[in-house]
């Protein structure tokens, strides 16, 4: 479902990342300084907006993002240096056409990927919420989030990205294991729209795996 | 318990949901766009004040409304279109005779609309919060929720709703399965108060489940 | 532990009673309306100042509240009508000689309060957090909370009250089953710092219960 | 991993970390007065700003801390009394050369340093968040947090607490059984980072616990 986008300035699109940063804070899903957030302001050139390396999420004043090109250094001029999960954004804004992409760190996001690392992934069905997810029509929908071994080689992990990218194209997010969540948008509303959707519906996965039932079984 | 009701007019209506929409935000009961508000603002001819299909729940401003008429279409000179469950709101303002009806979605609503779907429905059963349903009277009230399938085919699940409505006259909310809460009111203060309510309940029932413990047994 | 009081003003005891309301209920302790709060604005002749029946209390403005005095009846020339509860409260007052009582409602209060009931109470014990109850000196203290059985009648409650509160003259608080805390203090702040340890306590407890592990045993 | 650290002055040093407390406080980490902040504003001679006894940790105002000297009585000319736990603060600021000290009092850390007591500490280990305390590199770090026997005695608690700094001087954190978490850092930030991660991770392994999974087995 294409539909034309007006890209956001830079101010734009670090103010618009900083509310979101702030409303993740209060839910608990960037704590520690976790979770990284950036938007494309440019496609030709590529140029990404996105949090520098090791800053509080919850008070983003502007001033903590850098601009980086598309081989994922940082532009001249600017201070600090970029998250060094940023050839990670880099693939999905690549192999998605993304215009934004946000990583959480909740507590449910780190439980499941954990627990469901054998399969190389979970499967979300039967949930309303899941029309929230950009082309979903029905609740009856299937969604396969896949789980990647967690790697402090951002080259291996960026390249375990792609691959799946590729070899799932109708995934909306997707887990590395023990870290948490990565999730997508054509718009920076519509990432974080992605990110409380699957939030949402790992926290509903995990509290009802205690009941010992399984969904529409 | 019948008392004469003064209608809100269509702005004082949206800030008051607008209102509404910000707490059931903040306590994660409407993420992702889920959920959505409305209230009667005139009853000859029937006018409903209702929130436009995928907003945002947590920052109505007040613009994000549409007024339909008794048909569930959207009055004309208005942007965007009436939220799809507009005809859901229907059935329930013309059942109850209710001055607002709030749809929440929320983890615990969620899990055990599913848990229980097979029975049609929950019962609450003990509870003083139960005291602050309208006219109910007692802890020892017994509530049935009943439990319709979710379906995405609006004329037919707004259809199961009338039914409900009609067989089971005493009930205060229903749950879609997989989906969310609806309740209502004679006013809107009253419809917030009943989603508090059924949500904090249901928040008990969901945790007491893994205690292995039934209720007044 | 006496120690002398200074007691505060109807305005200013209405005034800090609400700022409680608001954070109990952002906490989700008081939703639908429930709980109730007062305070002593004079001992002789005996003043309590207490929210109406059937007020918000997480948006107290400071008209809510009712100046009653001993008998539980408000005082002329006052709107609305107290909370069905303020015989509780004056019973609370009098037992303990207490200048505020706390009523919060939340979901684990409940849930403890039911499955404890037919031990008539349950034991917190070994937890630093009780430490911040007045007079306690150590963790190694074992707190009784008591459970009266939930009653409509609101003299047949009281006077259950008064047989708990004359036969454990240790309790800091009590549960009434399927609905929740009172506690009190010498002062607004200690109330609800008593609310705030009893709530947290109920809530490890809650919590841990799932673990199938006993404490310190 | 030293750095130059230049040392807040005491205003500064109460501002910062009265906000740390109001943050605590949203959280439920602080509840009902417990919890204890300090931070170093000299080393020659040391001092350290603290939080005085019985204070309401999320209502801070930068008047309720006490500058104590290396002994752990306050200065002259102060009022109010030092919390009973400076001295714990003192032995970390000793041991580690930490400029701040942070001590929360969680569910989660009340629960699992009970659940755990007889091992006398417990493992986080394959957690992507772990990366955030100082000087880990890897999610693979196997970090042990240490968890004393509570103690009223306080040189004998602070006299074990200096044992295990002295026997584990790789931990960044450690539990008082029932009680809570100390952790601390090179500066007010780095200590509530440490905070936040550490409260997050005895939070997922709490909840993980239900799933009768181990982690990474």
């Amino acid at each position: 479902m294409p539909r034309p986008i007006s890209l956001p300035s830079p101010a734009q699109a670090a103010s618009r990342l900083a509310d979101a940063g702030r409303r993740f804070y209060d839910r608990g899903w960037v704590l520690g300084t976790s979770g990284n957030l950036s938007a494309v302001t440019s496609r030709r050139p590529l140029r990404l907006v996105i949090t520098s390396s090791g800053t509080h999420k919850g008070r983003l004043s502007g001033r903590e993002f850098l601009t980086v090109g598309g081989s994922g250094t940082s532009l001249p001029s600017k201070k600090g240096h970029p998250s060094a999960e940023t050839r990670l954004h880099l693939e999905i804004v690549r192999a998605r056409g993304a215009a934004a992409v946000l990583h959480t760190h909740s507590v449910w996001g780190t439980i499941l990927s954990d627990l469901h690392a054998a399969d190389q992934g979970l499967v979300i069905e039967g949930y309303e919420m899941l029309k929230g997810l950009a082309g979903v029509r029905t609740h009856a929908h299937r969604e396969w989030v896949p789980i990647l071994e967690n790697d402090q080689d951002m080259p291996r992990l960026a390249s375990a990205t792609h691959d799946v990218l590729m070899r799932d194209p109708a995934v909306h997010g997707l887990l590395l294991r023990g870290h948490g969540l990565y999730t997508w948008g054509a718009t920076i509303d519509e990432a974080e729209r992605h990110v409380e959707i699957l939030e949402f519906l790992l926290e509903a996965l995990g509290r009802r795996i205690n009941h010992g039932h399984h969904h529409h079984s």
